[in-house]
Parts: structure tokens; C-alpha cells; sequence
């Protein structure tokens, strides 16, 4: 594997400029490379350290800067950056790499997010790779260690997902806000971790305590999507530009609706999704027995009509060995029962009333354009 | 249980006082007593963002809350002020409160660290209670919740590790240091942090690696041990004290020598130790294959005069299954090579230098007592 931390640190769409600085105010660039050669930047300032440790520590590192740079669409960053933009943000000005690099920083905390989520959810694979702790199980049987593989996968990518979230703290304090901005946006960032957390606890406690409600799947939506994805990098991007509060609350207000429906588009796709688009197994969430606002909807209508229906769903809600035709049985009562309808119509009702939000908003309208169009491809997605 | 984050929230020794600065002015109430406090009014004030998620999120904190002020000995935050006072630090002046917030923080990295450490060694109980992840799990079977009660534990217990991670920080930045103090300590709080990670990281390689250099052994004690535990805390103290380079480099080299000799006791502990004095089972480390010097040296030893020794070295190291009579032949072996006398000599060495820096430094001199006293207590206990 290529040493993503040593050789030509610049990511390929910087590699001609001269640093992050000349990529930022290159109008050319993208997001999702300033994102990448911010990234890129502050792994290479850790490596003295970590090289320091000696041992296998740099070889355990590089697999996560690996994790790191090789991708995902950067939506956390992007949001926050745009929000910054909207909210009178210069992308030519002095602040802007500060602001690139503290956008970007939201990436370390999602890569601690995904390595912790693949061994919760004992995943094996994630962006067509292994998951981290998979790899490191793999490269434990490859070297013949001794104990077990797979305990040993586990530990290392716990360890690693610490760092992750250690290093988004370190990237974000040394992104070289001004300490007013710092301060500003200081218990937005503190908000948004025990949120995230929070939704990812009750998400795996409303799942193993088989949580029948809308409401508590709506509040996983709300803390462990919405928040996290959606409002509180909007939030930050805002406070970053110095925003007046009418503005900071109007971007909380799209960032909610928008996520909410951006998950409840999710869900719909977790059991309704093509497979070849998706890149996911058809009906996976009906096997992993996710608690759904959509799986909700359905067992709350089919107690109220359709008893037989009520049955089907709750015994084969989290059932592994699930086939194709069960899978299209689902569908077929999730249909009939008016639930798709349902979640469809929360859907559009919240991306309408996120999109008046931004409408009367004072967002610029260059980059209100840009957020108008992130959330009609957030919520009609098919993949 | 009782709700540590209900009703009167302060600790016992300041429940008399108006708060924190009352208790940091108040010189008989002692550093324990002052970090339960700062912990406490920290904790509270995460108490409303936490309840607005709902469901059982409160509940789920409360443990970690229940789990970081049942205690420890606060070794870290203790290193970290009495270096803050050594190096002129005034505990009636304004900075002390702040001072003392931040090296409170110190505990809720350990929270995290033990957390995630009792899940990768598989531990069942911590200072007398079950380990966060058994807890969970226990909780997980009370309720009769459906999937593995054991995965669901080691689950929340991850995300409740990343919690008092992010929280640590949450601590630290909200302390109310100055600003070219925050700025000062920034480096070695990150530093800390990847260190202690990295040390962990090679840890369980070399456990898996079957790793049997000394140097390997050394590595892991100078930075899963003496650096997070006694020199980067020490570092801090001094530098939140605005102390010289010179007094700096003399807390570091102290720190690093009691950190590592403090280590090799406990190797020698862990096989020597009495099980009723140190409340674990005679000779854990040989059970659990821990790649200490004490091992590493006795192998080497064994190499060169005594292939039989070491073949039981290398058959026993990691069996579970051990009793005590092959500890005990164990304990012999390691006696008669002499390993046990080249640690105890080192464990000398290393103590003697560090009492010669201290010495030698400008370290006042009523800290500096403590800090002798710290570091003896620390490489001579029997616990």
C-alpha cells in the first residue's frame, strides 16, 4: 500500500499550488479536495510524532489516514462550508483555510464514527474495503499472531477510532480560528459530539430493546443523523462567519428538517433501495432488525387493520436469514399498509418547509442555490 | 443507584463551601477531594444537553458519571498541579480554579482509557464494580432485550469511552485558562494523547506478536505508562505555570524515569504481588501473556544459560489455565535468572536519577517534598 503520509503530501487537485492556502482561494477547487489536501496537511504534521513510537504504530496510523483520505462525499464539511460561504464567509479572505481546516475536521470525528459503527454493527466491509478492524483481523491471521484474530481486529480499531477522535480535536484547536470564532463555536462542536453519541446509544438500545415507537425512532433520526449531519455543521459554518442569530436559527431550522428527511430517505432506501445502486444487499435493514421511523409507521397501522401484518413485521424484523421473496413480502405490507406513503409524505413536508426556511432566510444566494440543491439530492436520492 | 447528577452537586468535602474556588482556596481540602469537586460541577453541566435527548441516554451517563467519581487515586491530575505549584503556581490566586478544572479533565481520558481497555483485555470487574461493558451487558439480560447481551455491552461501553473522550475536551477548553495558556499546553495535551494511544496500540501487537525484546517492552511502559501518567501531566502542570524550558525538561526527565520505574514495579507486581494486598489474582500478567521487561529480560537471561527456563517461560506465558503451583515455579524461575534483581535494580536507577533531577531543579520546594514522596510511594508500594 502506497505511505499516504509520506512522499507528495498535496492532494492530486492541489498538487500544482503551492499549499492549502493557494487552493482555497483557487475558485476551481472543490470541496471535496480542499477537504482532502486539509486532511492531508494535518496528517503529515502528526507523522514526527507517531514515528517517534517506533514500532508498528506508523503501519496501524497509515491504515486510517488510508481510511481517511479514500473518500466519502464529505457532506459534513461541505455543509459547514457552505454555511460559512451563505453566511457571508470570503473565500478569497484571510480566514478562509482557518475555516477549510476546522470544516474539515468534522471528517476525523465521522472516520472515528464509521470505525467504532463497523464493530458495533460487526460490519465487514465499508467503501468496497475491508472495515478497520477487519483489516487489522486480517493482517493478525497473515502474521500468524497468536490469540484471537478478530478480539485483536476489535481492539486496534477501537484504539484507532480514539485517535480519529482525538486528532478531529487537535485539527479543529489548531485550525487557526481567532479565539472569538473559537469560543463561538467552542459548545456547537461540544453539542454535537454528545449528540451524535447520544443517537448512537439509543439507536442500539431501541434495537436490542426491540423499541416499537415512532417517537424514539425519530429521535435517533433527529440526534444521530440530523444533528450531526446536518444542523450543527450548518451551525458552525454560520458562527464561524459571525452570523446574527435569526440566520444561525434559520440554518439550525433547514439543517433539522433536512436531515430528518434525509434519514427517512434512508430508510426507505434500507428496504426499497436497489441493490446495484445502492451498493447495499436488498432489505438489510429489515435483517439487522433497524428500528425505522418507515418499520414503525407500518407495525403502528398494522395493529390498528391488519393483525396478520403486525405479525409478519415483528417476526422477521432483525431475522438474518431472511430471502428474496420474504424481503418483497415486506415491501408488499409495508405498501399496502400506507407506510411507504406515509414516510413519503414526512418527506416532503419537511423538505418544503426546510426549503421556505432557507427561501426567507438571509442566506447569500449563491449558496443558498448550493444548499437547495445538497438537499433535494439529500432527500430524492436512490442510492 | 444513587443519581449522581441529581440533587446537591458537590462533593462531600465542599458541600459545606459556596463552590469550586471556595474548596481550590481552602488548603485542607486536598487534591482528590478538588478533583471529585471539578468533575462534579463538570458533569452537572452537561446534565440539560444530555436530558434533551431523552429515552435512555441520562440513564446511560449516569454510569459513566458513577464509573469516574467512584474514584482512583487521581494520579494524573495530582502530578499535574502539584507540577503547576512546584513551578509557582498559586493556589489562592485567580488562575487556580481553572487550573484545577484542566487537570481534572485528566480523569475522563482515564475514564475512557479504562473503558476501552477493560473491553480489549475482556476484564469483568474495576475497582470493585463490574466493568462498564459487563454492566451493560447485566443490564442487557435484566431486560430480556433480544441479540447478544455481551456484544450489546461492549457496544454502549465504546461509545460511553468516546463520550468521556470527547468530554475530556469539553473540560479542558471550557477550563477558563487564558488564552496563551491554552495555547501553550495545546501541543502536549495532543501529544499525550497520541502517545498514550500509540503505547496502547503496541501493546496489543506485541501481546499478539509474541514481542519478546526488552525494547519493545520499554517502548510500551514509556508511553502507555510513564508519559501519559506522570511526565506529559507534569508537563502541563508546569507549563500552565508559564515555568522555564529549563524547569520543563527537568519535570519531563523526572517524570519519564518515576513513569517507567513505576511500571516495572508493577510488572513485578503483577507476578510477585500479593493477591490480598493487590486485589488480583496471583500472577494475572503470566495468565493474560503480558509482554512485560520483567519477562522480556527473563527470556533473554534464560537464552543464554538456561533453555529449559526458557521454554517454560515461553509455554506458560499466556496460558490461562495456570495454578498455583506453576506460578509459583514460575516465580522461581525468574528469581533464579536473576530477572528479578536486573528490574529492581533498574526500578533503582531509574528512581535515583529522577530524585537527583528533582534535586537539582527549581521545582519549589514544598511540591517538590510531594512530588519525592509521589514518586516513592509509586515505586516501592506493595499495591
Amino acid at each position: 500500500m502506497e505511505d499516504p503520509l509520506s512522499g507528495d503530501l498535496t492532494s492530486p487537485a492541489t498538487r500544482t499550488s503551492s499549499g492549502l492556502d493557494t487552493a482555497v482561494y483557487d475558485e476551481s477547487v472543490g470541496i471535496v479536495d480542499l477537504v482532502e489536501a486539509a486532511l492531508t496537511d494535518f496528517f503529515a504534521s502528526k507523522r514526527a510524532l507517531v514515528g517517534a513510537l517506533g514500532g508498528g504504530y506508523a503501519d496501524a496510523v497509515d491504515d486510517l489516514v488510508a481510511f481517511v483520505l479514500r473518500g466519502g462525499k464529505r457532506v459534513r464539511p461541505a455543509f459547514a462550508w457552505t454555511a460559512w460561504l451563505g453566511a457571508g464567509g470570503d473565500r478569497r479572505g484571510p480566514d478562509a483555510p482557518a475555516v477549510l481546516r476546522a470544516c474539515a475536521s468534522l471528517e476525523l470525528i465521522q472516520a472515528c464514527a464509521l470505525i467504532h459503527d463497523d464493530i458495533i454493527d460487526a460490519s465487514v466491509t465499508r467503501r468496497g474495503f475491508p472495515t478497520v478492524h477487519v483489516g487489522f483481523a486480517e493482517r493478525h491471521r497473515a502474521q500468524a499472531w497468536s490469540g484471537s484474530a478478530s478480539r485483536f481486529g476489535e481492539s486496534a480499531a477501537i484504539l484507532l477510532g480514539d485517535l480519529a477522535l482525538c486528532w478531529a480535536d487537535d485539527m479543529m484547536r489548531d485550525a487557526g480560528l481567532d479565539a472569538p470564532v473559537s469560543a463561538g463555536i467552542s459548545p456547537v462542536w461540544s453539542a454535537m459530539r454528545t449528540e451524535v453519541l447520544g443517537g448512537q446509544l439509543l439507536d442500539i438500545e431501541g434495537e436490542a430493546g426491540r423499541d416499537e415507537s415512532v417517537e424514539a425512532a425519530m429521535r435517533v433520526n433527529r440526534y444521530k443523523t440530523a444533528a450531526y449531519t446536518v444542523e450543527r455543521p450548518l451551525q458552525l459554518g454560520a458562527v464561524m462567519a459571525g452570523a446574527p442569530d435569526g440566520l444561525v436559527e434559520s440554518y439550525r431550522s433547514f439543517g433539522t428538517d433536512i436531515g430528518v428527511a434525509f434519514q427517512l430517505r434512508d430508510d426507505l432506501l434500507g428496504v426499497f433501495g436497489d441493490p446495484a445502486v445502492t451498493g447495499k444487499p436488498s432489505g438489510d435493514d429489515i435483517r439487522e432488525g433497524k428500528r425505522t421511523v418507515l418499520m414503525a409507521v407500518g407495525m403502528q397501522r398494522a395493529d390498528q387493520s391488519r393483525p396478520d401484518l403486525a405479525q409478519l413485521l415483528r417476526t422477521t424484523l432483525g431475522s438474518e436469514d431472511l430471502d428474496e421473496e420474504q424481503v418483497h413480502t415486506i415491501r408488499t405490507a409495508l405498501t399496502d399498509l400506507g407506510a411507504v406513503d406515509d414516510v413519503e409524505r414526512r418527506i416532503t413536508e419537511l423538505t418544503e418547509r426546510a426549503l421556505a426556511t432557507l427561501a426567507s432566510s438571509d442566506v447569500e444566494s449563491t449558496a443558498a442555490s448550493r444548499l437547495r440543491d445538497m438537499a433535494v439530492a439529500a432527500t430524492q436520492r436512490t442510492y
